[in-house]
């Protein structure tokens, strides 16, 4: 597709950053967004948060990735146009767009308020939309998306450091519910100390769970304990650590998105607990005697549907749950990408689009 | 330990056949059992199945058999003596012992009449018990045990096909319940067609799901469908037979003790869906995107608890549930056990103890 088709397929004009290529490297890009459909929101974004998965699909490592490719789907903005039809968001309401604008509707997990497992699902951005055009993601001026897939930011919550919390949070946030890990008073551990890890500490601490931190980096430790309220701190590859946590915890958020032992994460599992993955890892090897002796289960989880994903929004105001961030301007993008590359971040890197994306036509 | 030793460390003349090293050669074996203490029940055993543990076992393929080492934990008898504090059991009574004949009654798993997941529970052969004896299985001619640990055979389950269920029946049963699958109108896959596939399907049946028994073996299709009563049979290396069962079932039930792949299996899976593995292999290949994205759980299952094991039994009864066995007087063991090894079998020896096991003493 040319240049130009991007730019005339819809008729508003619309200006983002997208990658070109695997080499992921993003740069300015002309295109264009829909008219606000009867039902649709549009907002003028002010905020994106950067996914490890804008990472890997702007480096196309999943091999999925359709390019030009605008990435993005922590978003955060202002409702500038609502359809004849909208009746949850009116001009000026400050909102949020995660990682999907679209589902099918009628398949049993849209029923269930589980859009996010709908196979016919809608990404943010990447993706073939209903309409046969490209979606594009938040690190652009402008969205526009069915008001079912808006997100209301509550009052008190800063926008910049709710983004994150639109994928991210519900990552972490989702799992803890479904898996009933959301009791006041269980022991759980949070394995890795990224994005999703940091969150999910707080989110944990705000269900009244005590927290222990799993992870590599010594260097973690302080903050764990100090800034995110984590209530003990064990590095995985020391054994005698590693072995007075054995069978202490009901629960495990692992969000390791690269190949881990799962032995001793099991292993610190009380019978009957759960280990929930939440890092995009290919393959585990799975040691199965410890599942069987102990009735304990390994499971995936995605983000959640658009009810819980406004119910955890909501959560987090109400438990001051906010992603810790760093604030860049757009043309950093490469840079914090890099950096993100390297896991060089506290926690999350967010956009601030509304102050630095400057339109180049 | 002088086998004069095992003859006198307790005051009750014992027989049976024992494995005395790792080659589990099984042969005639005099030892001793425990008086019947004042809560414990004493039975002449009638018939023992034969379990797959029982093989791993006698040959110490888990490295961990204490010789010589007395098999059977598939028991079934009738009451002889009772001790003096005994309330649910009288003499003449048929009973069964299953996997395990004593736990610590204090920990959680106990409190919570999980007695299979104690840390401290006494296996019912090859373990060392509290008083620092071992303990030796029901390919013999008596039992003693407490009568907390001791399960009442329900009238018109017939003795010899019930034995199978104490351990077979109820690892089978524990998970379908425990994971909510025992619902009418669930569709379920039953993975493997052995001594517990064959009572997975049966008890999946009595709850009232859709069976689909997932298999490498063509010839046991007729047989799955028209005496186990399952509802279709795939092919699990048929590509086109496993295409058409993609996102299909509610739940999974592996009973493969062998190395195989999980992707085509969580594939067969609806989102939120749940593969337990009760069979016993050390480690799986665990695909991580599948679990991620259908939010999917494996996990792993031991026998039920007493209580819960009494209620298996006596649904059973109700719904005429029992395994499909091959009776085999005792001199056959070594037979057996080399068929057992070779799959060949349909689907569980259960032994003759009481019209053939004589002493040679």
């Amino acid at each position: 597709m040319a240049a130009s088709q991007h730019e005339s397929e819809h008729p508003k004009k619309a200006f983002g950053w997208a990658a070109r290529d695997s080499t992921g490297f993003l740069s300015p890009f002309n295109f264009s967004r829909r008219e606000t459909g009867e039902k649709d929101v549009t907002l003028k974004i002010l905020y994106c948060g950067i996914c490890h998965t804008d990472l890997h699909l702007s480096r196309n490592d999943f091999g999925v990735s359709i390019y030009p490719l605008v990435p993005g789907h922590e978003i955060v903005g202002e409702v500038t146009e609502v359809g004849s039809k909208v009746e949850k968001f009116k001009i000026g309401d400050k909102v949020g767009v995660g990682t999907m604008v679209d589902s099918c509707r009628s398949c049993q997990s849209c029923v269930d308020n589980l859009e996010s497992y709908c196979p016919k699902k809608i990404p943010t951005y990447g993706f073939k939309n209903v309409d046969g055009t490209t979606t594009y993601g938040g690190f652009s001026d402008t969205m526009v998306a069915h008001e079912d897939f808006v997100i209301r930011i509550p009052h008190g919550l800063p926008l910049d450091a709710a983004a994150p919390l639109l994928c991210a949070g519900i990552t972490v946030y989702s799992p803890l519910r479904y898996f009933g890990l959301d009791k006041p008073g269980l022991h759980l551990a949070v394995v890795g100390l990224g994005g999703l890890g940091h969150l999910a500490v707080k989110f944990a601490k705000a269900f009244g769970a005590k927290v222990t931190v799993v992870s590599t980096s010594p260097h973690k430790k302080k903050e764990a304990l100090e800034n995110l309220g984590a209530d003990s701190f064990v590095i995985s590859t020391d054994q005698d650590q590693m072995q007075g946590v054995i069978g202490t915890m009901d629960g495990i958020i692992d969000t390791i998105s690269a190949d881990h032992p799962l032995l001793h994460l099991l292993g610190m599992l009380k019978s009957h607990g759960k280990l929930v993955l939440v890092g995009a890892v290919a393959k585990l090897e799975l040691p199965v005697f410890p599942l069987i002796m102990g009735r304990k289960i390994v499971a995936g989880s995605s983000v959640g549907g658009l009810k819980e994903t406004q119910e955890m929004i909501d959560f987090a105001a109400e438990h001051n749950v906010k992603a810790e961030i760093e604030v860049i301007p757009v043309d950093y993008i490469n840079t914090a990408m890099d950096r993100l590359y390297k896991a060089d971040v506290k926690y999350r890197f967010v956009i601030d689009i509304g102050n630095t994306l400057k339109s180049s036509s």
